[in-house]
């Protein structure tokens, strides 16, 4: 199998880190405009190689796309964060530049790969990559549901000072302060968090998620990579290894809870194909009229995008 | 850290060589009356370090205690099948002989281990080590439930074509057809898995659970050894690393769920004490119903072995 | 990726334990002519998958070959022990005939297959593997230096009081008493052990390795399963994920170190398509001359095997 | 098991990451003057746990010592790179006084830890550690040849096209441009390279090798991190699991070699206690010769810390 990452930074290498040192692909390429950095993080990684025990080599690459050719699965980071002074319609558009310019280099070395897109803002930023790769939305997806649910995930186990492998759960919706957060889907080892702890505690941890990323960029001054490298990397994991996991991706919805053509983050199976099923909810209508103002959210962002074609 | 292991019958052999090959433990003994068979199953597992790439030694001993001195925790897996002929009661007498043996020889040099009891009648060989050793509750518990859940959530993992890494449950009560099945408390993913699958699919599957080890005896000609050293296995990993995992595990109940001085299945926090915490779900009528059924079938077996005192 | 493991005695079913828990291939299948072995243990081993969490199933299959379709690799390990009052010469002619008949059912169903050879006497077996699939020599190899090194290196490290993990060795020839040991090609983290023991002790320990096979067969009664297992799960390894690893293996020589036609356990990498390349050692004389003894000793016991036909 | 990370810089980052997603400690401390960093990066690292499963956690701290309290093992990245102006004794002058400041502070809280320094210049920065702590020799110890083998086991591995899994070697001396090579010791699954590769090409590995540092820097801008980390926290596997590993690291000579009161890399067997014994191996005169010369380089630099006291 062979997988490429697009984007060298934090995330992106963290990715290809994890992708390397679990022996999920043969062939890493890791990938950036910058001369170099690629190159440099790439060589490092192979060079934990023989402390940490795997096989698996990444290879650096500035900007030529040929070495990606042929790849299963291609992640998607690049992308600026939002500077002073800038809008938000001006991030949107210089993000999406570049997630469409990456798209048409990566299809035309790859035209079958699965595309899971990371760059932000990242519903919108997956629907560039589809429109412009033209795959079906089983093949590009985005990564963001993962990661939130590791958040509350990791609160959760914090407030109940139990190991995090027993905390399962789902978080819908928008990337951050739009998801959906959906108690009733949140357990311990099977059992219902809300047996658990008290409403107002575990409101104060989905608050607490909605900001989770704001919350790293005040501390360390710049976006946190650890959990979204690793997220994204799980995610090829299953489906390179085909493994049907259960996981809250962000892909088109076709008329499932009664949306259409919108980027939302629901759970999905995925698996070799990409998203092999979409699972849909019994939602309650409070749990509806969430899910459908992030929709709103969503389908306002992509508006932006649709207005600059 | 050291565990040990008293007998090298697939079970126990399994469950050591887990240990050994996570690094769980240090120093592992395994230990068995019958003449060379440790020694030589420990041998074997050593050999296979080299290749696998682990540290912990497992060492065969053939009854001698002393070896086992100051063991932290020591996995009881001694015991025999039911043979032609012999009664319940015959079965009880002979196990509940053999485990009272084991438990005072393994309490004389370990006084301060925490007892995992793998044999059957698990229900009352875990009492039966509890009031041998004298040490409490906490300390002293028995391998069922997990092996249980193993078994549904692989057979759910079938049925809904999923990642079985993506299935959580909680079963309770007895061992095996005595078990409580609670469907509430199933999910995938943190979905409940009554929002996938039609019931009567899942009533034949918590039915094919109940008698999930006569289904691998009836295949095999004997009893299962993989997923019940495994399980046995992974409370021991919960307690050397003390991860606060939450299984269902055999505790003796002093009062919750309503039920006193009988030694039954129901979640707890495992961790470096053993028993952190018995967790009380909410149960409903019927799930108390059959909670009560399991425990008169418990009390019932426990009151063959008061007699036998 | 697809694996076959042929016969599901202990080692069979050890291997296929091991390529499930760790992922080496999506898909397992385990097939014994024993009605409901293969099956019992197979599900046994994925009710664990939701302990030590993997998604690769082993699927128990009795006599039906059409369920191997399409393996990418097969690994051999049937064949019987040796019983009282039969000769070497009975034994190989039955084992002979069991390998045959496996071997054209693989065939006939996976024509690409590499198949691994397990089957004792070993080195004829893999002959035999060779002459009835017509398969390339690089696609037809047996196991058993992986495990003589095992045992050797293992010994080692019991002596020199150090991890394991620390120790590489080849050792050449025939398996077991055959077999040609190479101190010179012995290290403790690229240190030459015979700069850290004598001469003496690493003698006993040779000898002690020659016979390490039957060493627990003295202790358990029966062939070891750990060790063997795992080191044919290695191989299976290093072709699925194409890693190149340096292992002593049993290949068909065709002129290195001056032998022809002959299967016999030299260095090679074993990469994605089998062995990639046949590692020539600079031998001296009395190492040329031990391995000429093992390839007369081999040759002897596949002229059998030539009267047999 | 409780460790601690001092300097939440890449490398510091790296290693409690690391720590943490193998479980090699249940409790990590994470800590570094600079406000807020630690915290970020301890809890991005703990919000992969819910995906990578694990349940060590990193706590981080803003310069609270208290926090490391009765750490059994304590990693030193602390320092500052060279900076333009800077000579080589300012270098050495300020990164003295951090070691000192930190060295002190944990010996307050933890006097019994082992103590790793990965900070540069190593040998000497090793040393400084070892007079303010006054810990025994075996106790603290320093991290450069596990690195610099890595990086030359990765350059092996591609020239020869193996598995960097299949290649040991020892190198000796400072770290860098004054390590000492030792092609002799240095093999390919047990096989000397020197074997396999022309002395020339070996030649152009170890010169690479020496300079691997600064290679990364021209490509990367900044030090490397992922090798460096992860080589700091197999030594702290190796302690905290006593696992006896056979390591080339840095500590102090009292005669070995010929050599007396001088920090210096040489292998040694790495366990619960620290060093649990320096190996002496068997140099010819120009391998002693070029210790000697790496031996008069650390002493030289060794000197300038004497001249700050």
């Amino acid at each position: 199998m062979k997988v490429t990452v697009v984007g060298a930074g934090n995330v992106g290498a963290t990715c290809a880190d994890i992708l390397a040192y679990r022996e999920i692909a043969n062939e890493i390429i890791l990938i950036d405009i910058k001369e170099g950095v690629a190159e440099g993080k790439a060589l490092d990684i192979w060079q934990k190689a023989p402390v940490d025990l795997y096989d698996s080599k990444t290879i650096g690459v500035t900007s030529d796309y040929s070495k990606t050719a042929n790849s299963d699965v291609v992640v998607i980071t690049s992308g600026l964060p939002r500077k002073p002074g800038m809008t938000r319609d001006d991030l949107i558009e210089t993000n999406a530049g570049i997630v469409k310019s990456v798209t048409e280099q990566i299809i035309s070395f790859s035209p079958n790969a699965i595309i899971i897109v990371v760059s932000n803002p990242l519903d919108v930023m997956t629907y560039q990559a589809h429109i412009t790769s033209k795959l079906p939305r089983t093949k590009v997806i985005g990564m963001a549901g993962i990661l939130d649910t590791a958040r509350y995930r990791a609160f959760l186990a914090d407030e109940l000072n139990v190991s995090p492998k027993d905390i399962q759960a789902i978080l819908m919706g928008g990337h951050g302060d739009t998801m959906v957060p959906l108690p009733r889907y949140t357990t311990v080892g099977g059992i219902p968090v809300t047996e658990l702890m008290d409403a107002d505690k575990l409101d104060a941890i989905i608050e607490r998620t909605k900001f989770g990323g704001g919350e790293l960029v005040k501390l360390m001054g710049t976006s946190a990579w650890y959990a979204p490298g690793s997220a994204a990397a799980q995610m090829v994991e299953a489906i390179v290894r085909d493994q049907r996991r259960v996981f809250p991706v962000c892909v088109k919805l076709e008329g499932e809870y009664g949306i259409d053509e919108c980027y939302l983050g629901v759970p999905v199976i995925l698996g070799k194909n990409g998203v092999e099923k979409v699972i849909e909810l019994d939602l309650n209508k409070d749990e509806m009229a969430l899910l459908n103002e992030s929709r709103d959210h969503v389908l306002e962002v992509m508006s932006v995008l649709d207005r600059l074609k």
